[in-house]
């Protein structure tokens, strides 16, 4: 999966009927980069995409994006013409500078 | 999904029989950059694609493309060799600069 | 789709067994620029690819190639282990410097 | 399958109910580089990645990595949204300077 | 598909049980790049990749690829959670500088 930070979203009321109420966001991929002193700081990598979204992340919030036929597969109707879908929100504390485990 | 400027189309007279009837757009895929200032604007990014398109999208609107397997869903048929398909055409307030809402 | 230029093609005389009968061309991946004179120029992007074809597209044209399982979907057997087909021959007109008309 | 080095891993509470269970690993992406003097030795490439893993690897471990739909076939229930699980780990000595056979 | 050049093979003792008795190879993606005098080259491009392989090639041959869930087609059980096969060994003579037919 791809890691992402939410930037924002966007409205199409011309769409696919079977799109309709999945909300949109705009979401910029990031890679992630430990430090030897321990902290954890996410880069902007790639260019945004739009992702669908049930699980309600917020604005920067960094979330896990599933893709191609995956991404159906969190849709009760896997038929939805959709390539990319939110199918987690990174807990906080994971990356919190010096805070953040890096690993159990 | 990726989100693409329709920047003309493609006609193919030899073509899979089952492709007959689809309309082929070519697609400049662009990313979604905000201001600080509250602004949005569209950049140019990757090369540009050929997508189909039963929903309409007239030239240099923006447009979500869905891929793989998963654009072969928004058809009748999903056994069609496709792999690129416009689901929804963004509305025009979403990146209007100033007025287009970041985020709800 | 990708769209790209037939540049040669492969023999593979060592292959699965479901492969036999079918061509594979050498193509050579294409960005379509479009010129505010009105023209068009296609401009080699990316790298060569094989592609199967059962069509008949002959060198130089430009064709549209459909990726990962959608190729599949142009054949009787969808089970054949091939990721890229021909599923258009563009029509020349479409790329004629001057008379290629950009947008219906 | 890419080849990629485990360098953490991620939480995420408010997740897929179907991905609850599984383990997150993050993961950088290497290229393998053979040496003339006989020696292999691995070169970071590209964004990290997020991975599942049921088979237990561990930090520096390295990795070989199922995408796509191909990626859900190492689950029970193939129908669980991930695009990316660690298939395999790869033995230690296939990589270690100078006793690496670099082919059989 | 891709075309790569074989460079070595890796091992995984620890793995998914379905994978045993494959072999992996670690391939290098080639451009094929043709001369106006009528030889062919062919350009190392992008990253190392492990691909399986049952048909048997041997370091140094070119082999072509199938990614994906169409990987999978080439064996007997599909759900096999590998995304990348050698399908087919390209022959020696589509790339002999000189005497390969760049096209029927």
């Amino acid at each position: 999966m791809i890691i992402a930070r939410v930037i924002g979203n966007v409205w199409a009321t011309r769409k696919e009927e079977s799109l309709r109420g999945l909300k949109f966001l705009v979401v910029q991929p990031v890679a992630i980069n430990y430090q030897e002193a321990g902290g954890v700081y996410l880069e902007s990598r790639g260019d945004t995409l739009v992702v669908g979204d049930k699980i309600g992340a917020g604005e920067s919030e960094i979330v896990m994006v599933a893709g191609g036929s995956s991404a159906r597969q969190s849709l009760a109707d896997t038929h939805i013409p959709i390539d990319a879908m939110v199918v987690g929100i990174i807990d906080k504390e994971t990356f919190e500078s010096g805070s953040g485990e890096r690993y159990e």
